[in-house]
């Protein structure tokens, strides 16, 4: 059995990784890190994990990480940065589903997240984890950067056709949609239900911090420097990412076959047929993307529709799916649950 | 008093229709009709009207609709069509909430409804409905064609661009999301709570019938035909549409003021401050559209948030604004509600 | 026009209270306080309120309360009984929204609520703010205690029944339930959006601080104590209370009749027809209580259902329904708002 | 591998049926009926199912049921009476997730159900299918009357307490609530997302078809007649019920011993430590009751919480879980499935 911890487990990614590890076959959880929570049985925050888990919560100072395979940070921005180096040290290798090391330019990120990097040799060694992308990197990787849930559902749905050249990647429009559990389990008052239920809105237009990660991951996927926008939206669903791409068709394709041929191999990327909508109810609580493509009225502008679960493949399914990689194990294995509908 | 008819008060539109017509302080309500329901008081349909209307829906045969000053019609398509005429005949004023006058081009109008047309010379006639373009020729028409909830949010977050001509019409992009009340009352599997909420899905992206109503409007407005990608979204909201727009910058302008000149005068159209996001739920239950204008990192691509209560500014609330401006009254009249919030 | 302040004006009753108060023709609002907001104009914290109330918030310190001649406190319970007797030297007459007030047993208060009460005289002085019970000492009444949501709906509920004395008042049963907006606008884990959302819980069963408020007044109305099992739920709606009331059948009665007449001349009271079950949706948005009356296979069990928004005849309406009771007003003015449905 | 087939796949317990099999390691699926959708791939009505369930919808006339071991009715009530016995005569072993078989006293069910019955003998054949009561009988039966999503929680939460006789029987109180999945995927204006979202009501007061089965049943724990009041109510959840159960106490116990050793071998029931209060979400899309009991104020009713997904253990888990006993197997294969949360 593979060892595995996982640092701050209190959130709802932490427990969605928990609900995926509690059903692998292949991993053992050895510590589950808070320091606000210890002592606590993991299961008597979530009852939903009674009789599944039954370790409590341990101070991260006296938990044993360090015996660990492989551990997870489920962790506010900035934590990770500061971690990893001793459990790599350690031998053990690390997943950190936060932002810590998803950018390659320092810079651009100490603009977004408003904070100094202290590991910038971490940032040029660490492995961005969108296994579509990189997964012969991820395998051999020490340390993997969980990319963020827009930009998965958006790099899933524009990849194709960045890497094919066949749009103006100069003008990229991303409107993506996306739960309230995105803003996390943090006590916001703008994350209320009296506030996000029943209503729709934009936000982080003038920019949000998923735009420099998109557009670095895209850049390298071009070769070459792309212009997005980014309209993030809150919408009164639990769970669920919804992009909506639209491009600019510079050469003529079979784009249901672009999209087809491009992600015939992957067990997690389903390309649905001309003409479908895909729901984010398709993948609720499941490890998958799903996408479909359209040219209304056979004009120039490309509509891209890519949906996924914005905890699962946005960021904890997708983690325990680069953890198989890493591990050498099935890339399917514990991530076969089937989406829950209605 | 001015002698009000309402035909098909059982929907959605119909008994906003009747809450805003109730609370009018000019307007007798004389007849409300539906043939299936005939006899039965609409209190008991709807118990939020009870004590406050307090007459039966009628047979439409039996009901007293030429004695009207106006009548709404608040029926499926094509019904108006077929009914309008006798009554503009007998003197009463018509304002269609439903679709049947809405194109100009009835040739369109056929292939997007699926019926042939029985008024040809009516829709001739016809004044669109939307006031603050049309508010002179509405004064004095007999038939107002009620704009569509989409066409609404769109036409007034896109028409100081279009007017202007200062973005690129021939690529406009309409990314919208509506609450499940604008699928109408309709026994549906779509639309049932167990299917709409906590879900999230693009539909009708290879056409839908608000594309050709937004289309030619916008059109009108510039002088010259308008490209557009509509692509609308199902959003698990009773009430609220969020028109996020797209459009490339042709001549740089003060955007702001742009917007805040051309709705100076208009008492439903808010222009809210730079940097702003419009919640749909800052106009539920209210006569109002909220817009706010972002230039997302200085590029050349403006984006504009529009939100409305899609049964008020989206149906019966316009409706009521047009009947107030037919009939000389203060347009604002019984449309003073200040929005639900929370 | 009569002047009012508002004491404390971020939270979900203090916005009803100024969407009231706004559409109410008789008052002006002259100070909305805020410690936390001073400075800032109320339309920015509560965008539906643009154009409508265009004051800012101020210092409480620094507004002119005493110049008013009521005051609103909307504040967290225990800030009232601190600050009342100053305003009732100033003449300046008081509605507490909060719990200060409640309860005349004040070693009950002190328990529950889990302080020292500083102004027992004027808990014997308050009055109890239920116009269905108290209007006559209401309308010359300096300090009027608001009462409680959940105790609102059940006192409505039981009220005809106790006094009446055809129930067995030992074995009440009130289970209760309530939409979100009644935790308050406070940045609370569990009323979170993906807390909240798609789910049902009971909380509090083994003891909620309404639990003795409606068992003093209860008592009082039955002239003895009563015994109440009163279990509150939390449902997934923004606003509503719906109480499902249960009481054993000691005399039989004709128990419809018996509510239409305790309620026949109550403005907010609706008793519906025999075999009704009402919705909170009937009374979204406006001060009304609906009532229902069963009894299930003609058993001994009696079944009432009664529901209220719990913002306004729960809190912000009943309170403007007790200013116009304490300034002569008519009780129904700036009450007249239609149920917004859907 | 077990021959599985399921008559009537498209409603929602259908699709859940489906969702659970697929998950299961020792069952085949050959045959899924639906008249009106015969031909279709079930993939392409339930998204979800994409790359798990591969075979399309057939003709019930014209499917293999007669060669499976096993067949599930996810019908409307009235379907299975008219087609068991000859499934039955085939050697063809039958679950029916509707009502046909629930009810031992044929004119009860007649009267509440407003048909004949057609198969008086399979109704005395037919084991009622509460594995937690009739786990032995279940085992051997050819015939599983599956139990109502309402009777299993109820039953559950009331066992214990009418089995030890500690409680008045004579007058249980069972508050009910559930999501709008229970009203099946039947397109019906009340089920609507904008009737059924942001609303509660109580429905079905005067009598519900649940009633006559929990009465029964309870009645046969009991040994003698039970007096229930039974009322249902609509809560805006997708999945989930709960059921606040209310008995007086007439022999005191340590009522949560009682629970929990009631219980100690149950696999699909959770007792939850004293004070607790069950989420619906804590069950969500799980095969698990969990409950609480409660002794507010240390009075002398007695309060018990009790909550099921609908759509699992409310019908098609249990109806799985039904089936493993049936056929040997481990009553746990297949229902691993760890609650979704949030």
């Amino acid at each position: 059995m593979i060892k595995i911890g996982v640092v701050g487990g209190t959130g709802y990614t932490g427990v969605e990784l928990l609900r995926l590890l509690a059903q692998h076959a292949q991993v053992e959880l050895i510590a589950i890190t808070s320091r606000g929570e210890a002592g606590m049985p993991v299961s008597q925050m979530f009852p939903s994990l009674r009789g599944r888990v039954d370790i409590p919560f341990t101070d991260p100072a006296k938990s044993p990480l360090t015996d660990c395979d492989l551990v997870f940070f489920a962790t506010p921005n900035g934590i990770a940065m500061g971690q990893a180096q001793a459990l790599l040290d350690a031998g053990v290798r690390v997943i950190d589903l936060a932002a810590d090391f998803r950018l390659k330019d320092i810079a651009v990120w100490e603009k977004w997240y408003g904070m100094s990097h202290v590991s910038p040799a971490l940032v040029a060694e660490a492995v961005y984890g969108l296994p579509e992308v990189n997964r012969a990197q991820i395998r051999n990787a020490r340390l993997v950067a969980n990319p963020g849930c827009y930009p998965t559902a958006t790099q899933l749905g524009l990849l194709p056709l960045v890497e094919s050249g066949c749009v103006d990647i100069g003008h990229l429009i991303a409107d993506t949609k996306s739960g309230v559990s995105g803003a996390g389990r943090k006590a916001e008052v703008g994350s209320l239900f009296a506030e996000a239920a029943d209503n729709f809105k934009a936000y982080g237009v003038p920019g949000h911090r998923h735009l420099p990660e998109i557009s670095e991951r895209l850049g390298i996927a071009a070769g070459k420097p792309v212009g997005l926008t980014f309209v993030p939206h809150l919408t009164p669903l639990i769970r669920g990412i919804h992009a909506t791409l639209y491009a600019r068709i510079t050469r003529d394709e079979d784009f249901q076959r672009l999209f087809e041929q491009r992600y015939a191999d992957e067990p997690f990327v389903d390309v649905l047929p001309p003409g479908a909508h895909p729901e984010t109810r398709s993948v609720r609580a499941a490890n998958i993307c799903r996408i479909a493509i359209h040219r209304p009225q056979g004009g120039d502008t490309l509509v891209v529709l890519s949906v996924i679960d914005n905890l699962v493949k946005g960021a904890s399914g997708q983690a325990v799916q680069n953890m198989n990689i890493m591990m050498g194990l099935d890339e399917k294995q514990g991530l076969d649950q089937i989406p829950v509908l209605p």
